[in-house]
């Protein structure tokens, strides 16, 4: 399992010992599985920017996302059937088709679930209809906590802070799915078909990536190409169980 | 200082031991604030429902509220003149006039101050412009704590979950300046040119008027007219120094 930004590319950065960590893993038929906390991209739209603009090439189904972790979630606590379950969501256009491709139906009155992530179009009324149904009891989930992402400009809110927003106004707190979660890391280990001893998850951030695998009894792979620094890590109660400077340095 | 909603009345419903309540006051000659949380009306617009609606008639200088507080708090900090400093707004028209009106400026790159309050036009980009100022380096203010407030559909997101969002994305906690926060009361007080010791704070919420009082050393009367029940007051620590059914049963 592998993350993407940070690891795979930085926003628009190359990062080229990435593409051939990739290349090595399809040369020797190594199954993976990129596991990401975008939730706004579809993966058709992940596997189209990774090949237009890091000249990766992987199929859909080797793209993970809160999204579909949360169909997944939501399947379990349904008999495997989403089929006429009802949703509201705030979130872009992966988490709204994620959930639609899985039969699940729009409704702002009395949805079964709200799904709450980062929804650039976000507006009081989406947080109106959000906390209306939530306190008449339809249950909350929220994609993932990640408080900020990046953008040209800075630190801009990240779908935690959105859900931030629901959370006060409910009085209640989301069920999380995504990293460093390990509900997404066992579903993401269902559609991979192996154990949680037999994978390895690579990642640039130790509060997402470090923690889900921790969190899910999965090794660990941190690199040091994105977020998290070896002198902040080296503070951390408990370390990852490998870490490397560049996926150049990883042995298959 | 009267607290509004729930107290004078309730949303559109009238209550008219209030405003007999206020006729009495009017007559003795005795000064009077209305001390509301609400920032999104100018203190002309409470004034104009007031008269419309619930045959109360008073002077716009007699409605006080977190917009006009926020410009006390302000100025104190500014040495009483507030002309030519820079404030990002994410708020509606009684709050942002407030600002202007005091010599303000507004500025989306590098306010001196973000002052958050209960938007129903918020956006995205407004949270994200916010959580970029903040973070680099201006102060955050948020005018009141309410999670929430009711409307026809029921309980819908306050200022306070507003600047949860904002709260969450700059990992800071804002300054708050309405009830239960002293700032306010301390900022009437200066209003009316009483000491806390003359004054009596009537209000329907024991988590935001009463304690209002409670934190600014001024006696509370709570009215059972609105939020708080009887049977919840009971069980508080600190009780309110008085506690009525209706405004009637109060002698001046």
């Amino acid at each position: 399992m592998i993350d993407l930004d940070g690891t795979v590319y930085r926003g628009s950065e190359k990062i080229p010992a990435a593409r051939r960590f990739v290349e090595r893993l399809q040369a020797a038929q190594l199954p993976f599985l990129f596991l990401t906390n975008n939730t706004t991209k579809t993966p058709a739209a992940v596997v189209q920017n990774l090949a237009d603009n890091h000249q990766i090439s992987v199929r859909p189904d080797q793209i993970y996302t809160p999204s579909l972790a949360t169909v997944s979630y939501l399947k379990a606590k349904n008999h495997g059937d989403l089929h006429g379950k009802s949703v509201y969501v705030i979130g872009e256009l992966g988490l709204v088709s994620a959930l639609l491709d899985a039969g699940m139906v729009l409704n702002e009155t009395d949805p079964d679930y709200v799904v709450v992530g980062l929804d650039y179009d976000v507006t009081y009324h989406k947080f109106e209809v959000a906390t209306l149904a939530i306190r008449q009891g339809s249950t909350f989930i929220g994609t993932n906590a990640d408080t900020n992402l990046p953008n040209e400009h800075g630190l801009v809110p990240g779908a935690g802070s959105v859900i931030a927003m629901v959370e006060r106004a409910t009085q209640q707190t989301a069920t999380y799915i995504g990293k460093p979660e390990p509900i997404i890391v066992q579903a993401a280990l269902s559609v991979l078909g192996r154990e949680a001893a037999q994978v390895l998850l690579v990642g640039d951030n130790y509060e997402t990536d470090i923690r889900a695998g921790i969190n899910a009894n999965v090794d660990q792979l941190l690199v040091y190409t994105g977020v998290s620094k070896p002198a902040v890590v080296a503070t951390k109660a408990q370390q990852p169980t490998y870490q490397i400077n560049s996926l150049d340095e990883w042995q298959l």
